[in-house]
């Protein structure tokens, strides 16, 4: 079965005198914002800073002043800020930041990025990117332009491998794994010590954990299926030094990094990134806001395809 | 303004016992034809051997035994093939093979290969397969299996160019070229020495032109537009020795290049692709009915994308 594991994400600052989201919001607020996009809330951890909402396609996370929802599949995220904007009205929102990576099969998508920024334009007035070439990976990404200022010390880290080694994919496919032997396979007790890790593995295949630790987050999607393998990490703290980690358990074939503020992110990633990956897209803008984005990808030229692969078989002609 | 050229392309081949193509056809049946798709003659010319037309977006090459349909843009050529199939029933199609090239904005197309095929299979049985992995470069391909072998010694080339140079691009645009300048800066007379040719400049970018032989046929198919340029290059012969020419004229980012029966391709593009660019896929399947498909990509590292597009003032945003 295909799932679309490219991922929306939006990022909400507010004026946290005007409205806390931490105290300030009952979690039924929380379930209709999740389901106003298509998806569900299926559990919670919290710390003294922040919430994580565990979702049926992804993530939430709540601290006083911000939010972060993550949806993936056929979701339609803009649809979670319109219901936020209605119920608190812009006087609130200090901040909209929007973004959206490039699908798998984006013509299984309910709208595209620029429908969705048209949305968005109908409350807000912004500006809008493409970090990487149309037809090879790339990241939009709409920020709203109101005299806000970003705290560049707020950086951001987000990590995607796609078409994971054969063995990866069977492991992570073969139905009977337990949330416990893929924390063990990602080596998260180890990686993130002393985080409140709440996960949930999907039936029949993918696996979602969320983990806290005060005001940091990181959070994990895995889609593995063999033909459209999806895993992302994302966190707000630095993830660089995982990859060799990353590599080793999944041997993707690409992975691509979007960090925002991370300002010695090419050195970093040189010592991190083993010689068979070559960078194939490095793009980089520091938005009217303030915030340094920094788009890459890196591709192994040795796992390149090198099979046709029939479609009688293969489940993209059914789901699609 | 934002245009699709990635193409999508039929070949269709009858027994000419039970129907010729080239004689016992009258014009107003192709016309028919080319409109179900969503696209228009705009003029023809003929050899002793073949017909061409050349369309509103793209063209049709017909032979007695065999035709050829290339449309571009949102058209769907899959009503063609069921035009065809419903005016003359599947009793004098000896094979039906369907193509199509990874779009720039899938989005916007009405329908994808998947449901193209789940048409096609309404009417013949066939097998299907994807060249290329699904979030890069990639073809589709469909064909009819029905016992009909191919002859090897048919073969086909054709050569897309991806995001050419700013200054190809800004010639290609700048809405005063002729047909004759454009001939001339593609070298068409040197290249292609007595071929009879039909050509069209079209209003704002574009430009399309085809060339017949006897047997022979090529076609040039150009979308100039910077952000989504797509420069395709086809024919029944061997094209693989204009690729140092098409590169020095366009000098694009990234080149597909994908045939049929063409059994010394890799040694042949080894002498023929200037170093910076790199073989990024190359996928080879030898189709039951006996054709050798192979499907190649290399892009050129030095140019890769490290800008960021806003899309305030592009017009993707404004065409999607």
């Amino acid at each position: 079965m295909f799932f679309e594991g490219s991922e929306k994400k939006v990022q909400i600052i507010v004026n946290e005198k005007k409205l806390s989201l931490l105290t300030g919001i009952a979690d039924a607020f929380w379930h209709g914002f999740v389901n106003s996009s298509g998806a569900k809330i299926l559990s919670t951890i919290e710390s003294n800073h922040c919430k994580a909402f565990l979702l049926s396609e992804s993530s939430l996370f709540i601290w006083p002043h911000k939010l972060i929802l993550i949806t993936c599949g056929t979701t339609q995220l803009i649809k979670a800020i319109e219901f936020f904007i209605h119920e608190f009205s812009l006087q609130p929102i200090e901040q909209i930041l929007y973004q959206r990576k490039n699908e798998y099969f984006s013509y299984a998508q309910p709208s595209c990025f620029s429908q969705d920024i048209k949305v968005l334009r109908e409350y807000v007035s912004g500006a809008a990117y493409r970090f990487g070439a149309v037809d090879s990976h790339h990241n939009y990404l709409f920020h709203q332009e109101n005299g806000y200022k970003a705290n560049i010390n707020d950086k951001s880290y987000e990590i995607v491998a796609y078409h994971i080694s054969h063995s990866a994919s069977r492991l992570l496919t073969h139905g009977k794994l337990t949330a416990n032997e893929i924390r063990t396979l990602f080596q998260i007790n180890e990686l993130f010590p002393n985080f409140t890790i709440d996960d949930h593995v999907f039936h029949p295949f993918g696996y979602s954990l969320n983990g806290i630790k005060n005001e940091n987050y990181f959070t994990i999607h895995i889609t593995p299926q063999a033909e459209s393998s999806y895993i992302s990490v994302s966190a707000n703290f630095d993830l660089i030094a995982l990859l060799p980690r990353l590599i080793a358990i999944l041997d993707p074939t690409t992975i691509d990094i979007l960090t925002s503020n991370e300002l010695n992110f090419e050195e970093k990633v040189k010592g991190n990134l083993p010689p068979p990956f070559v960078c194939t897209s490095l793009v980089k803008e520091t938005l009217s806001i303030g915030d340094e984005i920094l788009f890459s990808s890196y591709s192994q030229k040795t796992k390149q395809c090198s099979e046709a692969i029939s479609l009688a078989t293969n489940n993209e002609i059914q789901s699609l």
